[in-house]
């Protein structure tokens, strides 16, 4: 059965209450019960994670090739901007990875607009909400099980 | 029934003849037979549009709205790194527009890293080849259905 | 008789529809109907013309002189930014040229506040709405005359 | 009956002595003397003032609204790329302001390009010498008794 | 009774043996036992913190609001240049934040004198060693109380 | 008896009128009157002055040695942004100066982040409105004091 | 027969009277009528081509191939400095491209000496008039025909 | 007995499986085996430490002193291009710090040859592979012992 | 009579208090005086004039024409820096004009190496002290009188 | 008869052998050889000089005019990048100079894209190989003989 | 028996006497005896080379390789941070040079922190003083040897 | 007897005859012969050199010293904007030098503006022509000889 790992980033664990007016209203518990629903649609095992803490993000990142995970969707929060350190761990884990924003980053503060993640991405989708999620899986598994 | 317009901006139209290594060697009529037929899937009408020239496809984006359509695909082509005229195009017709890259634009030379039309809109999805269209109307038929 | 053409880059055609709380509300037809009367009471003649291409507004400018107008007053629209064939175009027929914008430019997103255009034309007015037309159409038909 | 204030920033005071070929060879007087015979024409109260201190022209900035004046009409000279006390100062008396430069500013030396006034402003008209006055008075008239 | 956090970031357990001539020759826990001492004076309760570590001061931030404090005291050390992920934890909570930095930033190397923490937070206080946590306090006192 | 110095710069006498969303709705004679009441407590004499006149201020800042000041509070206003002149100044009296800013500058437009002045003052307190000068007093007599 | 295409961007139709200090006396015509004599002399066959539409222009180099020419020689007039989608075209027909300016880029305004077109051509001759084009047609007809 | 503290930064744990082409087929244990074999021919004791987490490799630079170590070799990982509180840690504990890179920084993409850490360290050695540790031993013991 | 007007900016009435170890230790009326008597020795007379007042030096450079000076030595100080003002009073008078600085600029603070005013001199000396303005004088002399 | 100078800078000397698949196999004494047998066909005499020693390159540009030399053709190596000596001495003798590089400058690493050279030369030509040197003799011999 | 290449840029002949507090106190005669005492010691032959000239060290480049060098050590002094002809000679040889300093670059001026040269080397070593030409040697030999 | 040098950099040999309305019509022989008459007068002797070699410059500004001079005055030409070996000897030899321009470096093209040798020397003087020597060496004996 393939397996995949989603790994949220800082502050993401205060959605739904943070700034819904850029963020939305979903908590994060909603996001992953809905993606859980998907993925059990497609036949495939989630891992839902979230962390405030960097070391913990690139522990997860580099235990998914040991533990068997076939790709990996990542919301790296504010960490997106300046983890050269995660960006690393992507990169040595050889594996699939997408990376997921809620807001769109090219319609907010100058420095949300750099990713110092995506070019070791297969790519990137942002400001789709929630949903940005849901396609992440829906192209993830798409190539995964073709 | 809803109306989804897909345009597709200079050079595309070369597409998988056009350095398949960067691009994939899906030719654009093959996205397009693609994504007609999820269209149906989802009972959606496409209209799927391509152009060299950058005042057609703003005459398509103001067509747009008055022509009935709910929400536009947009994969501007180098159009996406200077065109400030198809940004205002956008943000004039006040329809969701999503922007799709076939290849991902943070893992290419730098000027590619910069759009200039995404902040005017809803989101953006690069990196995952002619899934990236899929996933746009995927989500976009979600919101406009629900 | 004294001619003078007007011309409207992209967009322009939207006008009184399009962000009517940066633009304004009256329509690209309001203001040439306006002009047109101002024109008549100054004893000049007008053309107005309006296209979302970049190529057909540089063939309107290179047919200025042959056509036998005296000067020229240009709302580039968003080609102010990047089109420097317009910037050519402008040097080069070497008539007066005054660049006009309905909102201060200095006022919005960075990237508008630099015109590559403004450099070879006579001058430039911003932010004054319609009446941005109208005073250029005064400064030219005075210098004109006298 | 409306009154207006026009305000000169540094050595506009040796117009048509200071190098004619950019200024041109109209002097500050001569600009008031027809200045305010257009006034006139347009039923219209003018103060015209002139200063080298940039403290005296905030402070006349500040005393417009409490004598009564409906707009202002600025050449700051060479406050426009530095002075952000006139542009607070601008902003603070919450009158309608235009920015009058003589020459194109854009057609001189790189730094002249920049104003730090000019987002604060209503607009702003350069490179239409002595006229650029005549056409702010123009609109700003037009506005104010309409 | 009111109660306000003080967090301390990077390196700031080190203080007072530490670069002397740069942060004083007052240890961490002087600075908290007169800081318990004049919140006593005001009726206020204090919460006093240390790390070293990013994801635990943003866990802090967090549990300030579920946790009952009204206002947020911080000196994220090192982390003000770069933790974008502690300026989004401040501004997720939603409470009145200071930033304190005991040595004046804007006289040391260019990179301190940047702080991507400062926009979130109500005001920033700098260079006033540890009378920076007083006058914090004594503001936040101030507000709370009125 | 210790004497201390408040200057304030331009455009703060229209505290209170001016954009009071910004700046709060206190005069400026409110906080000359608040501080003066604060520094009688702390046994000490006030002077304060404001002017929009930047060579005014320097005169005030060399006056101030001479006068028997042994500190200076300073809100620059706008001539934070580019008075080097009074940066001079300050280093040149060597008294301990303290910067105040009413508004967060770092939470306004990007050229309010630059203070050309701070790095040759003590510090420097921004965003705590009229008890930034409060704060600053109450630094500045206990080290005076002490 | 080997067949080259000759393409030409905006504002060149007006060559000859255009600018004559900067550009040269001979028309585009003249140019064309001396290429035409000189690719006789190699037994070439020659397809002269000038649009002022950057769309046309794309056009005319993806028909390149398919029409059996076996090289381009495009001076692309102002979209040398911003049609990335130009250079799209360029890099997907895969053809030997040279890119000839008759003035010399390095010597007029800072905006001319970057050309985004140049790194996908064989290579780039400018400051040599008229002659420029006939070094592009020596050197390209000599590799072709060796 | 000199001690030396060696410690390595963010996905070091990963050498040797981790992009071999960039950083060499060598283990990390690998590394640590020969580099306690060349102590122990120096007759110094080495402890070596790797981990994800920023703070925890501050805690560890901290506790350097306190713990005996007469200086240490760091290899930061990607921590190299932003960690300031690295930074901090290491002008605050005051050893001589040797900063190790297995690639050589420069040859690589733009922001890897910037390093935050480099100007409080007494040097760097980059581009040597595990000779770097070796290097970096053979000098540091080399000065500790004379 | 030849005339020379000596002008000097903000802060140089505090010569010789002021951070002696940069601007060394004569007074401006030491070096008011030696210059006297070298003027005297060259049989040039001399005006000697030092204010804080950008306004006032503009006004000072304005009347040096109409009060029949043949040359201008200035030290802007600090206005240096930012007085576009200043530069455009100096190339309104059309006087050669010579800027001394009693430091050497480009061995300081970075923005001290800029000055804003120098390309519209005849010339600058800076960094040889009070010798700077003797050196001026010398040259300035030479001239007027050969 | 016509005399054209032909030099080249730093490490031209190793052609053939140095990097080939970027500068070409064929060695400078094989460029020398096909030169002059072209320059012997248009009745012209050839100079061909190569040095590592930017000294010796200025010396022999002086040497030129003195010498009879009725125009040069350059390649600067990598002085094309940072000497401005070259440009000055180029610029000094007033002889027309074509600046050839045998790469494609553009397509290579960003530095080379900028010629401090070319300012001052009549043209330039990169990108066509050995050709380049043909091209350029070509263009000369063409004006100076015609 | 391998020989090694070590060279020396311009005022390294003056080490020792050299602002000592920055370089160290040996004299490169004294780094000389030092180093080829270590090279023995590896059963290796050493060429010790200083100069002024750019030229005279890129001629000991090319010189190497066919003088049967198999390694370079290369200190380039201040040439390290302009001379691309340096750079390109390395990259044309092929052979293996690792780049040393004395002190540590990033801990000095800003523009010491960047190198032309040390992309094209092996790696490089700074601010280890004369160790680094040591551990150059060490590193090498320990390649050469394996 | 007080010796002192004068270096002129590259190009300074066509002084005279190289475009002499920047750079005047003396010699540098005709400068030469002038400061050695002064120099005389002064009871100085005067060593006068120029070249075209960066290396032989350097040489001289070593030899300075030991060959028993007590100061250098300096043009380096070219040599002034890149040439951080010189700046280094400069430092090096810790004699005062003056570094000397005859044309307004600030009023010609923007690369001219900064000097990489300026930060090292005594003083800087540009813009007076052959005067500029004097006006150095004038001050030089004035401090050498007190």
């Amino acid at each position: 059965m393939i397996k995949i790992r989603v790994i949220n980033g800082p502050n993401l664990n205060l959605l739904g209450t943070r700034e819904p007016e850029i963020y939305g209203t979903l908590s994060l518990q909603d996001i992953q019960k809905r993606l859980e629903e998907e993925a059990a649609g497609y036949g495939i095992e989630l891992d839902f994670f979230q962390s405030n803490h960097e070391g913990d993000i690139i522990d997860k990142i580099h235990d998914a090739r040991a533990a068997g995970f076939s790709g990996i969707i990542i919301n790296p929060g504010a960490f997106t901007h300046y983890s050269y350190a995660i960006r690393d761990a992507i990169s040595s884990v050889g594996l699939p990875v997408i990376e997921v924003h809620l807001s769109n980053l090219h319609a907010r503060e100058e420095f949300r607009s750099r990713s110092v993640i995506a070019p070791v991405c297969k790519g990137q989708i942002c400001g789709l909400g929630a949903d940005g999620y849901s396609a992440a899986l829906y192209v993830l598994q798409r190539r995964l099980q073709s």
